[in-house]
């Protein structure tokens, strides 16, 4: 039954204490520094029980006990129990259909390793994107063991549908992928990678990356839409990811909104990607031989052309953006009638251009959907662009030290760092997906 | 956040033995009657709680210790605890635009009581409805009270958007109801009637009732529509109803699918119950005049009329049948991409002409959704009808029991009885919503 708090099995007591030393990770992660009596009340473990797991955790690299000053704090600073793990790293890839993105966040949540590269994706094939990808990643290990730092794992954020058991991307029409073991194919481009390797889709790890932002707050339902050639959806509902039967929940792109005539790259034709996808965006706003159509310009240079253009009069494209913004409203009403969010958040082209659409698709929301008040789903921008997916990626790879801190040790034995002195409560690394 | 399990909360003693009684009367529910020793290695409760929490349940009627005789169990019955509860129930009312069906469930999941009764309730208005809903109750309580059983409480399943903090139906465009204090204005008509009253969207009853259908399989995403003259949708997402930010969630029959030239009951225009809603298929398959439009014959009799005449070769008829399955499967699709659902479950009126609708709609669903063979989702009749709401309400009523079982003592004492000589391993009533 569901939640149901009675179903215990029966554990090994090396599996509890794993189990234990997740918790007590957690909940420096959450709540901030505290001391051990304060970790043994907020678990409900004995203290000597903290004692000898916070001494597995400073021995794997991941806590460590010192004096913290805290803000507004009277007297002598206490000592307490604080993360460590600033030469943790996890990985977030993405593969987008123009565009690789790494970044590297360590176990506290700031960003050690970002770059993000130019490819035409479709063009190029799978191989070529993987090659591509090996030799971004080689960069950033390198990049990462010169500052002292270690990857434990990384999370490969791609815009199809995913088999996460197998790592494989089973769909992506926007890339032309079908069947192409990712995770196998960039391990065996990584010879020396002793660290986890992972695929998710690239909505919901920007989704999750998106969740991160409102962490501590009672925002537990959210939608976040990925906008590039296709339009994906990350789902948080009541605090969790939503996947579905099979983890392929979220497909938004493809739901059948617009017009019969206008053919999807996933072979069926009215797929609100058609409507509101970049080359919508892009088709509406200027004939072909136009600049904004001129791969050999990066997309941000495109949108930033597309605006200044807009906010100069040009009446075409401020039209071509009305009309998007009109169906981009119509789709976000309908996810708000099925999934009654508290906020939809805006991810990808949006951030470049969406300042210029998003009265309109708020218009459209209040007017469409059916709960009162539009059932109290807010639409904004993303705050995070483009970097979201790559984000969430890196989140992801953290979160298996979070479930399970001593299994890192197995894979890569990382070197002690001396603690930081200035370590601030509560951190942006979000888990348990 | 999300899953967390270090954020405990301190409690007092009488608020943990609370939880740990509800634990102990969920295990006897999901997994049958069991010995006072298993419960304490089920629950890691040393064993004088469990004799001490075991003697309060059976003080409060809700479980009995005695022989149990198991098939294929060999050798002397043992002693096991196992639910009681026959004397107390849980009571559904769903009230359509149609009929109100009043429905009893005692603790262990067996129909107590079940009536419907006709009604024309949007012509009615609230406050008749609720004089013949207040009826309609009153001798499902006299009836249950002659059997020597006693009601704890009762759940109002409505079509429309619910405050269920408030108990006020919201908006309930099908019944023409805004800002409706159901609760309120049923307890002021039931004088007598010292059980808790709450109120529930339709849809998420019906969803309820269809998930403990499923109990005890892997089937933890599913998507229940309800048809009527309104289309509504119960989420059950990774094992809990998705409720969304304020609850409105799965309000999936306004979904902009349509004809602009269409025009819905909640005043917009191209919404799918327009398009797959009892009125759509009624008005397709004959002209007004036609004995299926009479409203003195009962819905039932009119589908099974409908359905007659469309295995009869009435060409109209069928032509109607197809375009509602090509739409309604568009419509499944489009919530099979966004949700991922391993089984959607056709309800209502689907479950009385469906079955001449339900190859085409798979079709369309398999044609439609993104992911490769449709995300493994299947497409099936309800076996519960229109029944499922009531249903979903009275297992919604006995919730309250399994959450907290020493309240419901305080509303509403009971007076013991015999234990049944026979009681068979795992029961119907699913819980924690």
């Amino acid at each position: 039954m569901a939640n149901d708090v009675g179903s215990t099995q029966p554990r090994d007591r090396r599996s509890i204490r794993r189990t234990n030393l997740g918790v007590v990770l957690r909940i420096l992660r959450d709540s901030g520094p505290r001391s051990r009596a304060q970790i043994a009340t907020d678990t409900g473990l004995p203290k000597p029980t903290i004692t000898s797991l916070v001494a597995e955790l400073v021995s794997l690299g991941l806590v460590s006990e010192g004096p913290v000053q805290r803000e507004g704090a009277v007297g002598r600073p206490g000592t307490l129990v604080h993360l460590d793990g600033h030469h943790i790293c996890g990985i977030g890839v993405e593969i987008s259909t123009t565009y690789v993105h790494v970044l590297a966040l360590t176990l506290t949540g700031e960003a050690a390793y970002e770059h993000r590269s130019a490819i035409a994706a479709t063009r190029a094939g799978a191989d070529a994107v993987l090659d591509h990808t090996a030799r971004s990643v080689q960069d950033c290990v390198t990049a990462l063991q010169r500052d002292g730092r270690g990857p434990i794992g990384l999370t490969l954020a791609v815009p199809g549908v995913i088999n996460r058991l197998l790592g494989t991307v089973q769909y992506a029409p926007g890339l032309g992928w079908r069947d192409v073991p990712v995770v196998g194919e960039l391990r065996a481009r990584l010879r020396s990678a002793p660290f986890r390797l992972a695929v998710e889709n690239d909505a919901k790890a920007g989704a999750i990356a998106e969740y991160a932002q409102v962490q501590n707050t009672d925002m537990r339902d959210m939608i976040c839409i990925t906008g590039e050639r296709g339009i994906g959806a990350g789902i948080i509902s009541d605090g969790r990811l939503l996947r579905g039967r099979v983890g392929f929940a979220g497909e938004v792109g493809h739901m059948p909104l617009g017009s019969k005539h206008r053919n999807c790259v996933c072979g069926r034709s009215g797929c609100w990607e058609t409507m509101v996808g970049l080359d919508a965006v892009l088709r509406l706003a200027a004939d072909g031989g136009d600049d904004l159509h001129d791969l050999s310009n990066g997309l941000e240079t495109r949108l930033a052309d597309l605006h200044r253009r807009a906010e100069a009069g040009d009446a075409r494209i401020r039209k071509a953006l009305d009309r998007v913004a009109d169906d981009l409203g119509l789709g976000i009403a309908l996810l708000a009638d099925v999934l009654n969010p508290g906020v939809v958040v805006l991810g990808g082209y949006f951030t470049h251009i969406g300042d210029l659409m998003i009265d309109r698709v708020r218009h459209t929301v209040r007017d469409r959907v059916m709960a009162p008040d539009a059932g109290g789903c807010e639409v904004r921008l993303s705050a995070l662009g483009f970097a979201a997916a790559a984000r969430g990626g890196a989140y992801l790879a953290l979160d298996a030290v979070y479930q399970d801190p001593s299994a890192h040790s197995e894979i890569s034995p990382v070197s002690l760092c001396p603690p930081p002195l200035h370590h601030g409560p509560g951190c942006a690394v979000p888990g348990n997906w």
